[in-house]
């Protein structure tokens, strides 16, 4: 085994395996002779460096993280150390929920590197929804990882000194969490320098940002975001960290991991499926071709949050362990009702975070810099505009009025009747 | 100057001078001839060792923290490390609120050893309280403290990266957290251990323990404690750390200090408060004698939160500073009434949170293990226990209607309803 290396420096197609042969975890999966080996960089993310490296042996993904942001270049540095974070996210997330997350096989912290599981032939869910094909099972799989990974990593079933030092240990990522409360939760509000929109969207864009209510909400949702430490988050939970198969379903990407509120990860989900539903129409083979589609989606939305729901309740009847509702105080004084009051409450107030985030984050992938594929790939600039008028539309509402909205058949119609109104 | 000593030792009157003479920050105050040194140990607290140290020039406080509580003793050990936590509250607390706070003049981390302001003739509040006396302008030193400390140790101020390590220095407190998670917001709704409670409570006691919205509610005030780290807290704030004499009015005794939510010092203050009133009957000189003094409290009450309310929304419109409801949103673009929007609800949240922190801590000073010494002193135990259940009965009022009672008067009220029951 050669020396690990411990002077940064990015991996090349061609340096790669030179670099990693001697590394036996990964030896192990691809063979030792190297010469075996092809090396694909695939990075189409916004960040990093990602390669698929493969023998006849076996496959792995190298993901390396660069000192910038890729997206906008070397102008933006970015800590290597958001490699470790997403390492420690993934093996907490493995042991929350085994086998929707990949499998680590090595990870160099000087490198800001991770060496993982390649799922093949899965595609990202971002193309797939583009593409309008549907997945069976997968509102499921989401539902069950949000509900997993966000009971377990809480004061409601961890050790409380275990929580505590996680949340030291994820605090310390301060500038993977400006990104998010930057382009988030602020860039969208104002006139700021990285922001872009559709040019037909002047007006709504006007609107929104003279609009003192959503204003105020947006921050709301910020300083829950900032300060409401509730769980350990993935924190990039949009459909493009999402990778599936006809059967299939994974998360990836929890390089933006934080402790926050548990509405963020689903809510940020949940704002991607209601997105792609509006910007079905510019996708469409034929005008109507993706109406039924977009039922399903509709479908795959009121499915991650009753999985959720039903999820979470279990993992709260059958492992609350945490320091917070203990059955000290509830079911071993014979009041089951007041944990059964306590879950109530607290889905509740999950349910009004996760549509407060939801539509947060379908505002600031119109508005600021970073948008969506099913937006982006619209050529006919007045209908992307209208997609996306769509989705503004009803983001605002769940931001504003998230408190005021029942239930999730409530919010699918209020976007149905959004999808219905005349061209905006 | 003699070598600091590394390896912990408690101090004693007969080893201080000694062992602190040839501190230079001590002996510029004292003098360096420690023959002259007078030393008096006057711990009364839970914790620790206080030793008032003087000469001819001057004097200082010295306190040192024992490996265990003090209250219990060594089966219930304690980090030394607490006096870290301390140190680093106070020299916060001082730059935030200048004046009000002691001022440090050495801090030793391996003896667990601060070294202080001496507070001179002033005496801990409670017992003021309990004799009767009024304190001019200390309604609102308590008030300017508390939106002072907590404004600016939030990310309504502070740079966020500073915000975010001290998340992270003050998160590794587990043991002093632990403290009041357990006993604050569990041990009093269930039969734990080291509670005990005046006999003539026990319907009551038994009737609060029963009572499932109660224990609900209590436990969203613990999950808001636990999680929402809103600011830096004094973390322990009760009348006990709080020096008066007739025209100056000090806090002392930071080292539960933490990251929690902004209600949450307030509450416990006016809780203290609220129980003091209460109790007055139990040291009325002649039936009657206090009851001007008991609309005195109210008055207290009533003021602190004015100026809390006051002082806080100044800061919050010219020095809001921080990542949340940033001026660039509000201010910038003319919308000035977006900040005051944005105000209107963290008061309000602020307010709610407030009320339920003060019912808990009403409850918990009655029926868990650390109790007051307003209630304790009074030796006749059927009155003892009337102004104990009169404070129960206004604590349960807030921590479950906190979200419905509107304003001070409201709940002021609130409380001469319950003064002016007949017997409980």
């Amino acid at each position: 085994m050669t020396k690990p290396d411990t002077t940064y420096a990015p991996l090349t197609v061609e340096s790669l395996p030179e670099r990693l042969g001697g590394v036996a975890a990964i030896a192990n999966r691809l063979g030792a002779d190297t010469s075996g080996w092809g090396v694909k960089e695939v990075g189409d993310g916004n960040l990093n460096l990602v390669f698929i490296v493969q023998s006849g042996k076996g496959s792995v993904i190298v993901k390396q993280a660069l000192p910038y942001v890729r997206l906008v270049g070397d102008s933006w540095p970015l800590p290597l150390k958001r490699a470790y974070y997403e390492y420690h996210a993934l093996i907490r997330q493995a042991a929350r929920d085994p086998g929707t997350v990949p499998e680590v096989y090595y990870f160099d912290e000087a490198q800001g590197l991770i060496v993982m599981e390649f799922f093949t032939p899965h595609i990202i869910l971002r193309h797939s929804l583009m593409a309008g094909r549907k997945h069976d099972g997968m509102a499921r799989v989401l539902g069950l990882y949000c509900a997993r990974t966000l009971f377990r990593g809480s004061d409601l079933s961890m050790d409380t000194t275990e929580r505590k030092n996680d949340v030291r240990l994820f605090a310390e990522s301060v500038e993977l969490a400006d990104i998010t409360e930057t382009l988030v939760f602020s860039d969208p509000y104002f006139e700021a320098e990285r922001n872009h929109h559709t040019p037909g969207l002047d007006g709504i864009v006007a609107r929104l940002r003279a609009d003192v209510d959503l204003k105020v909400e947006a921050h709301n949702m910020k300083a829950k975001f900032c300060n409401n430490a509730e769980t350990m988050l993935h924190g990039d939970l949009h459909t493009g960290s999402v990778m599936v198969t006809d059967t299939e379903t994974k998360v990836i990407d929890p390089e933006f991991a934080l402790y926050g509120p548990m509405g963020f990860d689903i809510g940020m989900l949940l704002g991607n499926f209601w997105m792609a539903y509006f910007a079905q129409p510019g996708h469409a083979e034929t005008p109507g071709a993706r109406v039924e589609y977009q039922e399903w989606i509709l479908g795959v939305v009121s499915k991650i949050w009753s999985t959720f729901t039903a999820e979470f309740s279990q993992l709260w009847r059958t492992e609350r362990t945490g320091i917070l509702y203990e059955r000290t105080l509830y079911e071993d004084q014979g009041h089951d009702l007041a944990s059964e009051q306590a879950l109530a409450q607290r889905l509740q107030h999950i349910w009004q975070d996760c549509l407060g985030f939801a539509g947060v984050e379908m505002i600031r992938r119109t508005l600021s810099l970073a948008h969506i594929a099913e937006n982006d790939t619209i050529e006919d600039e007045n209908m992307r505009a209208d997609c996306e008028a769509r989705g503004l539309r009803l983001g605002r509402q769940l931001v504003v009025n998230r408190e005021r909205l029942m239930d999730m058949a409530a919010v699918n119609d209020l976007a149905r009747q959004i999808a219905g109104e005349a061209r905006l």
